[in-house]
């Protein structure tokens, strides 16, 4: 079955991913902070048993403990974003459910009893929050969730209340970034409620011009109205990466050179950092997008991206690996990749 | 017809090529910055007559009127080491004599009035002098030479007196230059008389790990002995290149994906400076000699340095071009050159 991330999508020259998340509690059981060991397995049957008759076709839930994988497992599914960090700090007694497409995930037992998340290819946060949603009213037939009428649902992080909806978007922007841009449209979007982060998330640093754009306001607003904002707000920034990405054009040269040799460096290294493979990539990703590339499609990018992470790479060796090692074989299956296509 | 570095040759891993010039002068005319244009073109004539019954095969001379030719053509002939930076600076009533495979060249009024020398692919001063010596032996059935019985040949310059021959190799010496080698190298060598130059001989830059190694003594020493010193210091070197390059194989990893890099930007590069070409075909002669990459050969290197001067390349496009120009074309020469490959 295709994962989610090698689908077609609309609008995947610029967006890479939509991923809707809902934190959710349920009314009878303390915060996390306070719960008994007892108690979060409980909860885990819980959900479980609540999602026993949901509907997805082929596309499969895994129940999955958290502490039957190992820890590399355990990051590669960070790097993958399938997971955050927060969640596997403490495996013990959580639970991750997942879908065969690896769309759909749920923590049970993360700082909130609950997070629901769905991710799709290019922009998707309609189709993305529809499923999230179709979720969250099969699991609130069984669970009896923490709500209050006036605040909405309660989240053990004040920042959450009420929707406790989190919707983002990840953009490449090499064209505005190219032109300095980037500020300035950081400083627009937080006067619009929304937040620019680096690629994996708060606090973490922009390889590779991607940049994470994330609604923050989930009190007094309803979740259809934080995801079109979002949509709407997106719909901006395209606008004007496609705009830069004119102006990058007129030094045809300089661009093409660099595009291509990115595209050499990738298919003839035998070595490649992470920072520098997400470097290459987004010069190639900006090549295909503009037309200058055609034997390597941007699902090929998002596959290689998907392959490529330090504990995938460790992963797929089956041990640790010291990083003269890590960055030869993530050079080799990039290769390996490219050469299939 | 092949040109000389087109040719097969022994030691070609780490010597690029062998040259041989011996600088005469004809006794009853006054050195060049004292002669008259009608005494240089009466040289002109006599040297033509004297080698109009040359027997070199196939390898047939031709004889050109340097102010014939254009700048760039001139240019592009001191980049392929064909003549001399100072030999174009004045073109009127100089002659060039040159061979089909362009490894015979007479220079008539330059400095001297006759500059021979003979080039040859790898290590192969003895063949490079023998040519040289015939080729000597025949002009001076008619010419009366400038010769001291005390001197030897009387030169221009006091630092060609005596045999007036001075030979070079040009060697490619990476693994020295990695380690830091260079500068005692340069140190012993200087102690046999000998000397250690830039790609482009005195005063210029080291670029592409080429070093011209060449013998400073042309008084009290035959010639044969001159080339038998630079013939044994030159398998010395290649003996400590040799050394070195093992060393540099310990880092396996790195040194191969230092090559295949430089192998992946001239296969994909949209744009190519003449530092940038020198450093990457450097890796990728390395790779080559190294066992690591065999889908390219020596010769196709030699033929890429040919064909890609600055000055060469402004003559394959017939015109003068500004650096952006020029190195995109450079970069297109590369590309459909090793694609042929």
């Amino acid at each position: 079955m295709l994962k989610w991330y090698q689908k077609q999508a609309s609008e995947n020259e610029i967006v890479l991913s939509s991923r809707v998340r809902l934190a959710r509690n349920v009314a009878d059981i303390p915060f996390n902070s306070c719960m008994t060991n007892e108690q979060r397995q409980q909860l885990n049957q819980k959900v479980t048993q609540a999602l026993h008759n949901i509907h997805l076709g082929e596309n499969k839930l895994h129940f999955v403990s958290l502490d039957s994988l190992n820890e590399m497992k355990r990051c590669a599914m960070v790097e993958k974003h399938i997971v955050s960090r927060e969640f596997i700090r403490y495996p013990e007694n959580r639970m991750l459910i997942i879908s065969e497409d690896e769309s759909i995930a749920i923590m049970v037992n993360e700082e909130d009893h609950l997070r629901i998340q769905v991710m799709a290819n290019g922009l998707n946060l309609s189709e993305a929050y529809q499923i999230c949603n179709m979720i969250d009213d099969v699991l609130d037939e069984t669970l009896r969730y923490a709500f209050d009428e006036t605040l909405g649902y309660l989240t053990s992080c004040p920042t959450n209340l009420g929707t406790g909806l989190r919707a983002s978007v990840m953009m490449h922007l090499p064209a505005l970034e190219h032109f300095g841009l980037i500020s300035r449209l950081t400083s627009n979007i937080s006067k619009l409620g929304m937040t620019i982060r680096g690629t994996y998330g708060e606090g973490s640093n922009v390889i590779g011009s991607l940049y994470q754009i994330s609604n923050q306001i989930t009190l007094g607003i309803t979740e259809q109205d934080a995801i079109q904002n979002l949509e709407s707000v997106t719909k901006q920034i395209i606008d004007a990466e496609v705009n830069a990405r004119e102006n990058l054009s007129k030094e045809k040269h300089r661009l093409e050179d660099m595009i291509f040799r990115s595209l050499g460096t990738l298919k003839y290294a035998r070595m490649m950092s992470s920072k520098d493979f997400f470097e290459t990539v987004s010069n190639l990703r900006l090549g295909i997008a503009m037309g200058y590339v055609d034997e390597i499609s941007l699902i090929t990018l998002n596959e290689l991206m998907d392959l490529t992470g330090t504990a995938t790479v460790c992963e797929q060796a089956g041990k640790e690996l010291p990083p003269i090692e890590r960055d030869y074989l993530r050079a080799k299956t990039i290769r390996e990749k490219l050469a299939v296509e």
